[in-house]
């Protein structure tokens, strides 16, 4: 180890960046992914004013990547069970929100700004109102495994819905 | 809005979840991205003992995403000039790490245990000592996009070594 390895007792402060605004109110109104619904409904994501010069040169990109913090799951969790499968699985192997750190991730389409600081994009699967803590562009060179192997989950994958 | 929206001067307590180990020392050491050089050098990434319940069913997945945040990076900056480009460019159409929240991702290939708790993965671009902060199973259902366009960055992409 060349320097301090992390500590366990760090905190490091997370700040929200700008609000994802979706269709879904509760929790009970989400699908279990943002490519469930065909077609997929419109969201937005509205940064907070001091941030939005940092989102320069988007254009062009046709998918982000958006980290957001779900600030309304209560209790984590090492292992969860989910519904559509029936055995505990390991957290870390799951996208489940009960997770140490409640952060998600999400691939979504870039369809440009409604306004300044406003994008449109697709495939959230969130709470409306969710935090957003960064956005970065989508890089199919480093981003992308259409071949992944999907381990427990393969029997369950999604279809997707208008992709090939 | 359905429900309170952020506040943006929340504060969300992020904790390390283990450490990744890299062959590299210092930020000059480290590859422009993980896929850079070819063969990708093997990285681990180390869960701390309270964590690894979490990694239960991790066998069978080919890729997983890395969350790790970049504890050397002193000031965030919402515009950053990459050496290659020599263009100011938006921190969110970016990658760099001078970005608000310094979290970085990774979509990186697992190669199995190297011990209980000792993950072997590739394509981690990081300094040694890295604090992780999440472990996603890598999902091409909803995470591969090969067609995405690349914006600005799509004159400076990285080939792939040894892929398609």
């Amino acid at each position: 180890m060349t320097r301090r390895p992390a500590d366990p007792a760090t905190i490091y402060p997370l700040r929200p960046i700008g609000v994802l605004r979706t269709p879904f109110a509760t929790r009970a109104d989400c699908p279990r992914n943002g490519r469930q619904r065909d077609p997929a409904p419109e969201c937005r994501a509205e940064i907070f004013a001091d941030f939005v010069s940092g989102l320069a040169d988007l254009a062009g990109f046709s998918h982000l990547i958006l980290l957001y913090w779900l600030d309304e799951v209560r209790e984590p969790s090492l292992t969860m069970t989910p519904p559509f499968d029936g055995q505990p699985r390991g957290v870390f192997a799951t996208r489940a929100p009960v997770r140490p750190n409640p952060i998600a991730l999400s691939v979504v389409a870039f369809d440009g700004f409604a306004a300044p600081g406003c994008l449109r994009v697709r495939y959230l699967d969130c709470i409306d109102g969710t935090p957003l803590v960064d956005i970065k562009p989508y890089l199919p060179t480093t981003d992308s495994e259409p071949a992944a192997r999907m381990g427990w989950l393969a029997p369950h994958a999604t279809p997707r819905p208008g992709c090939a």
